[in-house]
């Protein structure tokens, strides 16, 4: 039946390149209607042949072809997102303790905003105990260029190093798709420069910063994780997000890994190797922003960027024992970034500490060049952290059989430090229910699974499946069999969730939940060849994700502890629509009293740190 | 197959049932994952296996099945409708001529509001002559209750009498689907005590108006054109529209007939009758709120509300020579409203002046307490109708190639009507090109197809099919065959056609176009008993329709003149959201230019008329 399917398309010009004056060469197509006046008894046999399974399927088909449906929009290829924005009207919450800035600021100044919201280094440390282990921050970059104690070219260099020491034997950790090592220098020469002349761009000069290949970021093509998108789709300017990094003065490092076009949780890429877990590199990393998480967390690049789409930030952030802040739908612009999904994914921040996500949230925040309507508020709130002690006391929302229905170690590890968090700041717990999370976890997935196939499919058919991984081919001929009715009823529950959570957000300041089921799992070596399918943890892994994504909420992680064998654990808060603010407070109070167990990762390289120079 | 396609389905409760305390009876449901980990070579089978296009679509039913997609999302009863709503920021235009009024007003305060932008009786003449034809206004019934020359019971009596007469042999107009005397008369003997106590509520006092048979209305039950929809869901209570007329003083004199479903635009109904066209009863009136307009045509209402999901409102108003009014996507509450879509619906009026279309939108506008998210600007304009001579100098934006693809009759009298207009109030054309049409009109049909199957598919699961009317059978059959790609698709379309619009909109106030590319049509013998599937009348009567249910701007019908034959011509205006202040206004000043040439329908009710009393 091959030939049945093959059909004819239309490939629309991008609607800003259409010419709507009278002398426009678009045609004015007349209605093409291919069906015959019915009525009488005739009427009566078309609706019953219609009807038939079989005959009646194969009709429709030919009638949606002769009446050009198939030319015309099902197998169209289209650059625009659908015109719909998930939105809901929520009373508008004023946000203590915060700072408010114009979101229309050049990123370079939003950045400096976000550093006046800072402790000063000692406010950090609760009891004046100095943590056994951290990682260098944004400002341990700033300050030692600055002060001339290394340069960004050092830097560099010793990036490089490590990354090689990373990717080869016996490591092969799988951070990266693709690095260019001279515009890596190139960069730095320009950065040092820069503080040679006593004039960096912003705190963020010169700080290596990673990106996923889901995001646009010249001069590499963007591959989504698969061996083929690249070279359907070229990468011809920076994402709108990266093009404010890059104002700022950082270093683009490079491309990481991630699970092929996002379709699984796992970070096993059948192309360019599972990425492998600093904490323990025989175990998975999470994904599908697997390689920003494990740079992060292997002490490559204080912040990266992923995009979340079902937690794809916060999973991977949580296995690898690092930050991982998903902002509010719309918050940051999606221009350059892959239309994996429309209405669910949202750029995200990997970092090793709250200061550090706050600073880079900042920089990409607000102001939107792009052709997604978005109801974006003017005005961008950042937490003034200068010191945990005169923090609101907040009310926390918790709905226990969902906290606990994870692992032994995440149960007991998640309710002590929530334990601890109420008794240090005096804030309350109050015990909700929250109804039909399975069913949002289904909705969401049927959501995703047919805004991927609706816009990969165009590509997909100019291709050979067998270049995919197969459990990215055995997801997309999942996400491919949803009908219009399955998606629709799926936003009908997504209203649904957006009630109950207005209601149990309007009672309480923030929900609280683990960020996962388990923790970072071995990589079984049958998975490296073909990808891995793996729905079970996969969905232990997605458990506590859906609310961020489905209903656009902002959400972040924070390390909490370790499992016995040694695995990071992360607590996850999930706040308003556009509490960002907020948020980052919490995650802040919470890494305030978490910070001092941090553990270092087995593979760990440390930038700044002399003696490791070449 | 049978059996196969059979399974357990969930009905939710409404959301405001929802227990979301900590002793709600809600259950946690764990994940229920049925899919066994694959990897290495057994995913490659697995995918192969998928792959396949039988085999494949029985697994992928099979796995939706075992992971309850099907029973928690496929097949659910929801009463919610989908999270999304048609949305693109607009810049701000200030509307001129107009009165703001807070939206929260009461609907009696806002019909006053509306009353005091009316001009004098005087005014809307020009010329100082008396239109051969004219059919009574709201006024003119308030006028005649206020001085006692009739009564709203002796108005109520007429009424019945007039029904009677042409729902009877030798005329069945087939006009309404439901009436009430005996409701009638008591609310017609509330609303004359008033008027002798000398305290009306409003203009509307007293007035007869007719409702869709898709809007809900005690103590009628609601069937949209069916059999058995409203068996299978109940008439509670007023829809939030109805409700505000009532409110009014009102008086609700029945549910009218409508295209079953609203699937078709003849507006011939095979269970209650064809509804016939008071300018020639041998002729279609156009639908699907086909009832609505043939009552205001026939002078048996002033006004009567419709719903306009594809022109429903426009096309019957065009064909039977009234006022056919679409507000903006949003701006009447939907509560009480039949689901049959979710974003390209809206309440219209149909009446038969601007004038009344001025009250009654004033008197059901703004104040939502429904559960569908909607973004409403918080003040409503009323356009100042005091004097044409005071009118802005509008900009019309015309694209000919469309305008013209119609009959000759329509395409002469409405370039004669544009020219008239632009000669008298010194408006001026502006040439564009409007793209993509056809396809839009395509992609519209998708989404109102998928979204009516996604809200009617539960309840014809429930019932024998041959209750449908074969072309109901017919169009329900398509609407059930589109997948999510072809939705998503759809709505990539919709976000097109959005910019070309707000493009155009940005560099003129309107768009004028007929109102449909063909005038009524002779009802033929063999559509009587199943239904007639007359697609390419069809098409040429939603020609015109489509940007104001798919883009959600307001549109506005206004008779102009007549075809050869008799029947009338209608003149469209489309504007920007939220601008139906400036819409109404130039309604009104085409009114004023052709409303000397109407003519008065065969079939005809003179209400007011002492002589035609009993």
């Amino acid at each position: 039946m091959g030939w049945f399917f093959k059909t004819q398309r239309v490939i629309y010009k991008p609607v800003e390149e259409v010419d709507l004056s009278p002398d426009s060469d678009e045609v004015y197509l007349r209605a093409n209607v291919k069906a015959p006046r019915m009525a009488g008894f005739l009427i009566k046999i078309a609706a019953w042949i219609l009807e038939s399974r079989i005959l009646g399927a194969m009709l429709v088909y030919i009638l949606k072809g002769e009446n050009l449906i198939h030319k015309l929009v099902s197998f169209a290829e289209l650059k625009e997102p659908p015109v719909y924005v998930p939105y809901h009207p929520w009373k508008d919450l004023k946000e203590q303790e915060a700072k408010c800035i114009p979101s229309e600021l050049p990123p370079s100044e939003k950045a400096q905003h976000a550093v006046d919201c800072l402790p000063l280094c000692s406010d950090v440390i609760i009891n004046t105990q100095q943590p056994t282990f951290r990682r260098w921050t944004i400002q341990d970059y700033s300050r030692a260029y600055i002060s001339g104690e290394t340069t960004p070219l050092v830097v560099a260099k010793s990036f490089l190093d490590a990354l090689h020491a990373s990717s080869t034997p016996p490591l092969k950790m799988s951070f990266f798709i693709s690095y260019n090592a001279e515009d890596i220098l190139r960069q730095a020469t320009e950065s040092t420069l820069r503080y040679e002349r006593g004039e960096p761009i912003s705190v963020l000069d010169g700080v290596p910063i990673a990106v996923k290949d889901e995001i646009d970021s010249k001069p590499y093509q963007t591959t989504g994780g698969t061996k083929w998108l690249h070279k359907l789709r070229h990468c011809t300017d920076d994402a709108c997000c990266v093009k404010h990094l890059r104002s700022c003065g950082a270093i683009i490092v490079g491309k990481t890994n991630m699970h092929e076009l996002g379709v699984g949780t796992s970070g096993i890429n059948p192309h360019y190797g599972a990425t492998r877990n600093p904490y323990d590199p025989s175990k998975v990393t999470g994904g599908s922003s697997s390689g920003s998480a494990a740079v992060v967390s292997a002490g490559l690049c204080p912040v990266a960027l992923g995009v979340d789409g079902g937690g794809s930030v916060r999973i991977p952030a949580s296995l690898c024992g690092v930050i991982g802040f998903k902002p509010t739908f719309g918050r940051v612009s999606h221009s350059g970034v892959l239309p994996l999904n429309w209405t669910v994914g949202m750029v995200g921040i990997l970092a090793g500490t709250v200061e550090d996500a706050l600073i880079v949230y900042a920089a990409i925040s607000g102001h939107h060049p792009s052709n997604q309507p978005t109801i974006l508020p003017p005005k961008i709130n950042l937490p003034l952290l200068k010191s945990e002690k005169s923090m609101s006391r907040f009310k926390i929302a918790k709905y226990k059989e969902w906290f606990n229905d994870c692992s032994d170690d995440i149960r007991s590890c998640c309710n002590q430090m929530l334990d601890l968090i109420c008794k240090h700041y005096g804030w309350e717990t109050v015990d909700v229910t929250l109804p039909e999370i399975e069913v949002m976890r289904l909705a969401h997935y049927l959501t995703i699974g047919s805004e991927c196939n609706a816009s990969i499919r165009p590509h997909l058919e100019k291709m050979d499946v067998a270049e995919l991984g197969c459990d990215a081919r055995v997801a997309l001929r999942i996400y491919g069999a949803f009908n219009s009715r399955e998606y629709l009823n799926a936003q009908r529950i997504r209203n649904r969730q957006m009630h109950f959570y207005k209601h149990i957000l309007e009672r309480a300041d923030f929900i609280v939940i683990p960020t996962t089921g388990v923790t970072a799992y071995p990589i079984m070596e049958d998975a490296l060849k073909y990808g891995d399918f793996d729905y079970i943890n996969g969905a232990a892994l997605v458990r506590y994700q859906i609310a961020g994504n489905f209903l656009g909420l902002p959400a972040v992680t924070v390390p909490v502890g370790y499992d016995k064998s040694g695995m990071p654990i992360g607590l996850q808060f999930i706040g308003r629509p556009w509490s960002e603010s907020t948020l980052l407070h919490i995650a802040f109070a919470v890494q305030v009293l978490s910070i001092q167990s941090y553990r270092k990762p087995k593979v760990f390289y440390n930038l700044l740190s002399k003696k490791e120079e070449p």
